[in-house]
């Protein structure tokens, strides 16, 4: 193998096993011993990637990245399936539930930094051009959405975390929109917005694969995977 | 000083100091020494009221206690009042706080509990009475709403916690509150809500203080006071 593909392969497996252990633990709980262990590479190649806990947090929350997901008839749809997918992620995939556990640390994200300030810019943007289309109720203020809805996102994956493990998240998500969208887009326009619990699989279903974004910044791994 | 009124000052002053630290540090990273610090007393005072940290948080998410309301007009704006006033003690209690950030801490809840259970029944009885006079739409199931309203609660004052340090607060739980009840409400019910976000300052202004609820049992407490 390669070394630049043994390298990659490498900081991937830091990476995964580093969401696992934030996942469960939390940033202060959790070890840089922990995620050694559970990576099952060497200290050296572990410390090559990566020199502290902060910077395994960081690259977790890099690698949650941004998926590219395809246009809608209206920009809301698009807000919603913004959600909708990263909630049908938070299921199963380690990274984003990492990535939503390190976000709302209080004392970890004062180190690390947060996804949030990038969901709000993002929601932002779509909002903005859902009210400039005219989708929207005109008393809509795009960034006071915007941050509701991240934040009231962030309290609905964490009671669904807690009460099943992520398991009926796709459900909460979607109740929680029924119950906004009413006072946020025009009725013709609500009449038309798919806000079913499945609607996150079935968007990323017909995408192709996840972009990679475990590899980073390419530099040459000397050798250090273990065994 | 008689001794029963001694150790209700003592368990008070330890529970004041829990719930600074835990609201500052969250459980994980608190300790006993710090709220020993923090409180002021001997370590054999606090070891008598408190046998561990758990305990402490245990005593900190009692104290946060359930406020008794006046009666409205409307079961909803009972249900607003509710919401309006505890984001308004988040502003200055700490015990609130502390109750606040206890209640979402997947690690340390596994322990000593969450709020959240109570909440949710006290918002299900408060929205089942509302749809049996007729305050709701017809779609609404309480129980559903009341997670809904518990959940995207969290997640607002965590978001205000961590970027104004709760001075915002109230402005944000207004901001969710008018975007869920058109949801909830029937038109001619939301014609009369008020979820102004001074609301909750208003509605305590009204009642007397809050009841002490530091005390818990009161055993005789064997002078164990600093100093």
């Amino acid at each position: 193998m390669a070394q630049q593909e043994r390298a990659i392969r490498t900081r991937r497996a830091v990476l995964m096993a580093a969401a696992e252990v934030f996942a469960k633990q939390g940033y202060t709980a959790a070890t840089v011993a922990d995620i050694l262990k559970a990576a099952g590479v060497t200290k050296g190649a572990l410390y090559f990637h990566f020199d502290s806990k902060e910077a395994l947090a960081q690259g977790v929350l890099e690698a949650q990245g941004l998926q590219e997901l395809p246009e809608q008839d209206t920009k809301l749809q698009e807000m919603i399936d913004v959600a909708m997918t990263v909630a049908h992620r938070l299921v199963f995939d380690p990274v984003v539930q990492a990535g939503a556990r390190l976000s709302a640390d209080p004392i970890g994200r004062r180190h690390y930094g947060s996804a949030w300030p990038m969901w709000v810019d993002v929601l932002t943007e779509i909002v903005t051009v859902a009210r400039q289309r005219g989708e929207t109720l005109p008393h809509v203020v795009p960034r006071e959405i915007a941050e509701l809805v991240v934040s009231a996102f962030n309290g609905v994956q964490l009671y669904a975390q807690l009460e099943t493990d992520f398991q009926d998240i796709e459900r909460r998500v979607s109740v929680l929109l029924k119950h906004l969208l009413p006072s946020i887009a025009l009725p013709s326009v609500l009449l038309h917005l798919d806000i079913a619990p499945d609607r996150g699989s079935r968007v990323l279903a017909g995408l192709g694969p996840a972009p990679d974004v475990t590899g980073g910044s390419l530099t040459d791994d000397p050798a250090l995977v273990a065994g």
